[in-house]
């Protein structure tokens, strides 16, 4: 249990009906009591857990009331961080908050550092790890199937894959160290078969679990994705139309801000980032905008790109310098004003360049060929593999890194073992991937570590 | 009882920790329970009243978790709507929120007009209209003493008095109505007497509500204010000298950004706005930059111009062009950089041009004088009275009209009283004066205006 009694504002700063703040630590259930005052229950005592009380927050000096309030406390270790926690729930203004919080930090309660609530739930065992970045990923999940994949997570799915290969590595450790106990028995063929058969159904877990990893990520972070094609093509009409559906979801949803999901379309469930350059959006050409190196680099750090040429004129020059730049990349050639006219579009060119391109032929104006370049789309994330998101997916870049080191280690066991590796020297391979592992659900971590990816977190959580 | 059952996200949208959701109406309780899966306690029940419960939100179809949850029920008619609410807190990204608003309008709910939880809340008889009022003026305070009153108002000080009103104008009513009932007595020169001595005093306690109508207004809406100055003669040393302090408070807020509470600076409690007119913080001229006509309507609009002068050059033919365009305002002479030189400033000259304007010497720059500088705003804005917040407040221009209205009525009546008016016309003022005082509170208020006044609310309030 930690000492201090830490406070901030959990919810999005703004102009909203409810505020919250939030405290936790050994002096919160403290802190609220100097401050608030129920309306009725006069007896309200700190044995109401869990349950909310109407009533105000008081500055203590003058009994003068600050705001009106519901106020709720949860005792440690029944509540999110594992500590006493208060939440009180404001109206939800700048000015109230502030002075609820500026109040509440009179009150010996110090200031959270951003993520400090979550990496207390964490220190204090109520969270492992992965499930506490989870957290974030919930706030910040840009479709349905980010949230469900981080919601699984917080349910402990990625955690309990990885108890599980940790169980079996201290199986196979505690194998390897029979043998290095009694060093004058012999290993035998049979001992030594099991063993890199256990090694090796472990290298095939693991490799399962990153085979989605590409995928999770962009379910995560979203596909970079950039629309190309010479000015008038019809760039703009596409993101447009691509748009269209997902805007009209948006707006159902009140106050949510063009600016906050802009450029992002939902696809499937998968987060299509369109790359927020404005020139991209209108008829001018990105090279001549950009230049050459600035757009390559542009082009480089997409993760598709969407290649748009017009059948009304067939390829020109313009279209070849744009091909030059991307043909090394994921790319999709969207054949666009199928609707106007068709000279015959010599795609036998294209397919010279881009040999494993999909090539579409579409309206975006009409609205033809989107819903089967939603399909493509679709198809080139998953790479024709069947996935749902009841899977375990990786999808933090940090836990893919570790997978992967741990599986450097367990190959180089496997190799040692048919190499007939003394085995004491296995053992330290052995060691290091189960350690490596444990780095993702955090039980072998160093504090350096976790708090570099809590500092990440937003203040309140 | 409102028959349908709204849901609204209650939280400001972004990213946060926690975001609520609130549903109110008859059907709130049964569209929760039928997405809500309480953790632990499967007997949860409808009866756990103002009892926070942990949970999943699912979608019922699928079983499927969508969100991490807390749960509260708040019965009416204890409830902020006097309705069944039920008020949800969950993650606070905009995809989990989403998510779950989208579940709840599935299950009946539709979706609430901006204002709709507060004007149910009035509608139910919870609160009156000028408490209802007040949340919107808590949530977009722009400083302490403006949510103070706010709070105040919400607690039922203004409606207490205008109920006070109301009543001395139903006694005054029925000392007339008996008059007019037996018409075949005299009036009485005693009776006529305590009439007017009874309608005099609510003139007079009507009057004393409206005395500091400005200041309320300016501590709700703040003070537009303008700082004018020929090139170079350091308005925006001025500006980031009276920023100085507030952005140090406003540091310590995590997450408040600059944007909104930007060019507001809280002088002792009162909002001044500095209006945000890029220009007028560079160092060129608000005239030559926008021209006279524009320069004008905007000076128009300012309830306090800060006019800054040179000390080093005196005036010049540049001040005397903008002070022209000042003369009839609220003006604060400035004389700046008093601490590189002073040429003996004509300040007659100053005098004759602005006979009632204060005239202070500062240096913007070593911040000499803005502590005079703050006073002197606050006394021309208080105009030499003594104020306290715990005064009531008339801070809507919406509540000072409809006093000023029914104090036209009352002069009419107090009039005819004088002049021997038949008692039934004086009863028709007295008692148009008595209906206008229940538009403040809402007692006798039109639907129309109802609407009006709860669309302005944000959506979840």
């Amino acid at each position: 249990m930690l000492e201090d009694t830490i406070v901030a504002i959990a919810t999005p700063l703004g102009e909203g009906s409810i505020g919250v703040i939030r405290i936790s630590g050994p002096g919160a259930i403290e802190a609220g009591r100097k401050v608030f005052r129920p309306k009725k229950n006069i007896n309200w005592h700190i044995k109401d857990n869990y349950r909310l009380v109407y009533g105000y927050i008081v500055n203590p000096q003058q009994e003068e009331i600050i705001d009106e309030v519901l106020l709720s406390v949860m005792r440690g270790p029944h509540s999110f961080t594992a500590e006493d926690v208060v939440e009180i729930s404001c109206h939800g203004g700048i000015v109230p908050l502030r002075r609820v919080l500026q109040l509440l930090l009179r009150q010996g309660a110090r200031l959270a550092e951003p993520g400090e609530f979550s990496k207390r739930a964490f220190l204090n065992g109520r969270l492992d790890l992965s499930q506490a970045e989870s957290i974030i990923d919930i706030i910040r999940a840009k479709t349905d199937a980010g949230a469900q994949i981080a919601m699984a997570q917080l349910g402990g799915s990625l955690s309990n894959k990885i108890f599980t290969l940790q169980d079996k590595l201290l199986s196979l450790l505690a194998q390897i160290e029979a043998v290095i106990d009694f060093p004058e028995e012999d290993i035998g063929e049979a001992n030594l078969q099991e063993m890199s058969r256990n090694c090796s159904e472990i290298i095939k877990e693991t490799e399962q679990l990153l085979a989605n990893a590409q995928t999770g990520k962009i379910y995560r972070e979203g596909l970079q994705t950039v629309i190309v094609g010479k000015p008038n093509v019809g760039k703009s009409s596409l993101l447009n139309a691509l748009l269209r559906e997902q805007r009209a979801i948006v707006t159902e949803i009140p106050g949510t801000t063009r600016d906050i999901i802009e450029e992002v379309i939902n696809i499937r469930g998968i987060p299509i980032k369109i790359m927020d350059t404005a020139g991209l959006r209108e008829t001018r050409d990105l090279v001549e905008q950009l230049g050459v190196e600035k757009s390559r680099e542009l082009l480089n750090q997409a993760d598709l790109i969407l290649f748009v040429l017009d059948a009304t004129t067939g390829l020109s020059a313009e279209d070849y310098r744009v091909l030059e730049l991307v043909r090394d990349k994921k790319v999709i050639l969207l054949i666009n004003k199928i609707d106007v006219a068709s000279i015959g579009f010599d795609t036998e060119a294209l397919k010279e360049f881009f040999p494993k391109s999909p090539i579409l032929k579409i309206s975006a104006k009409k609205e033809i060929g989107l819903e089967t370049l939603e399909q493509v789309i679709m198809d080139l994330i998953l790479e024709g593999k069947v996935t749902s998101t009841d899977q375990v997916f990786i999808s933090n870049t940090r836990h893919k890194q570790a997978l992967e080191r741990s599986m450097d280690h367990l190959q180089e066991a496997l190799q040692g073992m048919k190499a007939l590796v003394p085995p004491d020297l296995i053992s330290i391979d052995i060691r290091s991937a189960w350690e490596i592992l444990g780095e993702i659900t955090g039980n072998t971590v160093g504090e350096d570590l976790i708090d570099r990816i809590f500092s990440d977190f937003c203040i309140g959580k």
